[in-house]
């Protein structure tokens, strides 16, 4: 089994050095989360995640979900930690106290997040899209809804799912079918199929609350008909206690590569009572609001499961011996452990560069999501919204496609043991397999950042983006400046593939969508490089306060900008080939 | 389920347009290896391939090989496939003449290589290791032990094995534990463990051939004392009948990732006979034969990975319907289908591209083979040699790496219903995840480039392929000359990679060794180019003949040339920052 050690004392460092934002400071409600608050928090997530939380990812890959008699049954042990995890608070940790949440911000819980996708992310699963629905009603519904439901989804009795997906229609919601049929009380009937529904049924809450996209009866075709219902597994009585079962059926559910603690269902849906949630006609608009958060937590998904797979191999590299290394000075037939060849030390440090950037990265997000839900000025809202807006699908497909690549290299470091099922490596591959493809596939996500998010009504957002980094490269500094120069370097290939790429959006869309994927690892790259270049600020200031702390970061930072920042060019060089001969290609 | 159609068209392209090849073509025997031969071949190698073990793919991942009461039963439908596949000769297709074999050269094999594992790879296994097994035997045997075992082996009714590994040894055979005690009439007693045996048991066969390495008692440690025993599951009797059982049995079988229908076993040999097979402390040489041919064919099992992805990717974006094109012209509600989307596109002809390039350099690689084996004139044949042990690691490591890029993006085009069970698709990744890591970790491939490769005892052979290349991209025409102009930039880079590397490797061999895995890429990406060179000039020449299939090979090689080549850039900028930040990292 695979172990796992939350990385307080980096998320600490976040926490307490990077809080250099000054509008985030100005939050007055959080300026009462001291860091020992948070460290208190934090060291209690970590017991729950390493003792409680971390068996359950075996248990469940060896005993997944199933559907007998029509109901989900989750892997052993779910039901008793899940109660625990209510039981402790962990669901509320994010959420409004007017609901009975407890107020944090996001620069807390996606630590959280992040601890809770090490330590298994079908288990999370269950209590993340509760969370995304939260989120929707507590944005979109009237105040009887709220206060019906949203005090039990904070304390865990009931969870969430949001219902989007139909056999034709995942990325394009245009063309789905589910239909909504008004009744006279003004409550709806909703009736058809939605497949892929994640914790769509299971055991672990008295009710299950569905956000489903459905077209009401007398709506037009296309995205400007459909709206939001909430659908619940039983229909709630005035007095909020359960009632009848409400007219969902749960047809199947799917066999996965991974993830397989966690049920994904088919739910069939048939006359039953649903309530429109926010405008008729807008209900992809409510959806997003709720998809956004949901595409930043895959993104922390990634992280999650990168961290976990490094120290494993870390471990496993400091115990195992093979081969003699370079500079190895034993004659006999004795080997070196793994940890002392020079490749083993690349690969490692590849996935530590990249988790560390990530991590930071993700943290100026959260910020700046704070920002733009909390700061008094609505302009400076706005203005931490479009970055959030920009930054969410480069956060969501970077960090799953790194994900990716970093449980791949740890089965590699591995050798035949990665590949075999007992030491669970393997296994993280697997469950991180699905974050490049669910809440839109990474190739979508590139398309929105194209086409949506570098420009749009409030301005041009890359540009801005482009100007914080510009500013940031040129503090006066002897120890930044190699880095600062060597970020330039890339700033410059982001600065020439936005150009381009702008004159692409307008005339020539199949060279801009052809280039998408590539324009998006571009600027998650130098985002990273430009996280690690705020850590370097900091890590030179404070060296002589934690010497091993900041001269690893330095070292880790200098990895950063040789080995894995110098990717933007291939990506840039590709790119702008243009798509003619791709388009023009005639498939047999 | 996935679907199959074996690729002859551009089999035998290759093998009628490709032949460009002198001393290949000098080969006295191979001369009557006519096309129409080859074509009725790989008729029927397509047929077997595809009607009977493609099926044996998903059975043998839903139920897969069992170790029950001491015997190895493997999955249902594999003995009926295995018997037809022996009874219709295909075990001999490659083997000699004299012991039965039908005599065909590798670029005949390869080609059914390839096929065999887009069919299924853990089928493929049972009868591979017998051909590794049989060419090792062939090689380093007395006549005796070849007249006795290698008809048997050649005709498929007993199977090989190759025995290396052992708990604390997997690439570093220096520590292995087996002991080998000689007796009177000269054979041995062997008694330990070895793990990870592919095919160590099952029950398709009347008896398995074991290679055993092992230390005789009075032999030295490390590398010098090893020798390799011919080790069989039953004993046979002078007369070449079956005989009692020796002393092995299955310790138990390991539960994978993928290709769950091979049985993986634990070997105990106690006190079991075994015959030596070649000189004394030089087993790991003649074991070394068997693994260099193995090692490409690890390189094929990708290649015919990705082909059967790259074919099923293509099928269903002409079947699935999603989202508006760039050049939609249809104005309601409904999708187009996904195939017209640019990103999509470029993943597809990025398979592609990879795929008909590496097919291409696999054919020319097998030549080299033959030319190796072959060939009258020793130089030749040294020439030869040192060619393919130069290409030996890199094919090894960059088609199975790129074979999980394929069957990864496969699963990404496939959506959701790439990572579900039903289609087939996630399987095909978890089947193709181990070829970088058996016979030789990937990384272990990149060291044993870089330290012994480009340069041995007769010459530097680096030097010598780079000048094949340098020649082929100065031949005179109009229609290369773009190609060839853009192949160039790369092999500058190549070549003053191969300059760094080779003063690293003199005096800073951890710079040399942490750049290895990035110098097999640029080796790979550049020689993929340099294949495609090649089918370029003739796809110019003969397109008047078969425009369809000829501008179909000049679009995919313009692919390769803009948006694949340029990868060799990050790997060259990123390699050449050194080792030094890397050996220094004082890691937790």
């Amino acid at each position: 089994m695979t172990t796992y050690t939350a990385p307080i004392e980096d998320m600490m460092f976040l926490y307490e050095k990077l809080r250099n934002n000054k509008n985030y400071n100005e939050i007055e409600k959080y300026k009462e989360i001291t860091p020992d608050l948070v460290k208190d928090i934090l060291d209690e997530a970590a017991k729950i995640n390493q003792n409680i939380i971390l068996p359950l990812a075996k248990a469940g890959d060896e005993n997944p979900a199933v559907l007998e008699n029509g109901v989900v049954r989750t892997p052993p042990g779910y039901k008793e930690a899940y109660s625990k995890f209510i039981e402790d608070g962990w669901m509320s940790l994010s959420c409004d106290p007017k609901y009975g949440g407890q107020g944090m911000p996001k620069t807390v819980s996606a630590f959280f997040d992040e601890m809770l996708s090490s330590a298994s992310l079908a288990f999370k699963l269950y209590t993340e899209l509760t969370l995304g629905a939260y989120n929707c009603i507590r944005h979109h519904a009237s105040e009887d809804i709220k206060n019906m439901y949203l005090p039990k989804m904070v304390e865990g009795k009931w969870s969430g799912t949001m219902c989007l997906t139909e056999p034709v229609c995942g990325t394009d919601l245009g063309i789905l079918k589910t239909k909504a049929h008004e009744q006279e009380d003004g409550t709806y009937k909703i009736s058809g199929q939605k497949i892929f529904i994640t914790s769509g049924d299971h055991d672990l809450t008295e009710n299950i609350i569905h956000l489903v996209l459905a077209r009401a009866s007398d709506s037009p075709p296309g995205t400007k008909g459909i709206s939001l219902f909430l659908v619940p597994k039983y229909i709630v009585k005035e007095n909020g206690s359960i009632g009848p079962k409400n007219g969902i059926s749960t047809g199947s559910i799917e066999n996965k590569m991974g993830i397989k603690g966690s049920a994904t269902c088919v739910l069939n849906f048939d006359e039953a009572t649903g309530y429109m949630i926010g405008p008729k006609n807008k209900g992809l608009n409510s959806m997003f609001t709720m998809m956004n958060l949901e595409r930043i937590i895959v993104g922390i998904q990634g992280l999650g499961l990168s961290e976990i797979a490094y120290q494993n191999s870390l471990n496993y590299a400091k115990e195992r011996k093979q081969g003699k290394s370079n500079s190895s000075k034993s004659q006999n037939g004795s080997a070196d452990l793994i940890i002392e060849h020079a490749d083993i030390r690349r690969s490692l440090l590849n996935m530590k560069s990249i988790i560390e950037g990530e991590r930071a990265l993700c943290f100026w997000l959260s910020q700046q999501t704070e920002v733009s839900l909390n700061h008094n000025e609505p302009k400076t809202k706005q203005e931490a919204s479009d970055l959030v807006s920009l930054m969410t699908p480069v956060v969501k497909s970077l960090f799953s496609d790194l994900g990716m690549e970093i449980t791949s290299d740890a089965m590699q470091i591995h050798g035949g043991y990665g590949y075999t099922k007992d030491q669970g490596i393997e296994q993280l591959y697997r469950d991180n397999r699905i974050t490049p493809i669910y809440e839109g596939t990474n190739s979508v996500q590139a398309i929105d950042l194209v086409f949506r998010k570098l420009i749009n009504k409030n301005g041009d957002i890359v540009e801005n983006y482009i100007n914080i980094l510009r500013k940031d490269i040129e503090t006066e500094s002897s120890e930044l400046k190699p880095y600062q120069e060597k970020l330039k370097i890339y700033l410059e290939k982001l600065i020439d593939f936005t150009a381009w790429i702008k004159e692409k959006i307008k005339d020539s869309k199949d060279d801009a969508n052809a280039a998408s994927n590539d324009y998006l690892k571009v600027l998650g790259y130098v985002a990273l490089g430009h996280s690690w270049l705020k850590v370097l600020e900091v890590s030179f200031k404070e060296v002589s306060n934690n010497k091993k702390f900041y001269e690893d970061k330095i070292q880790t930072a200098k990895f950063y900008f040789h080995r894995v920042l110098p990717r933007v060019e291939s990506h840039y060089s590709s790119a702008i080939s243009g798509s003619g001969y791709i388009m023009d290609f005639k498939f047999n």
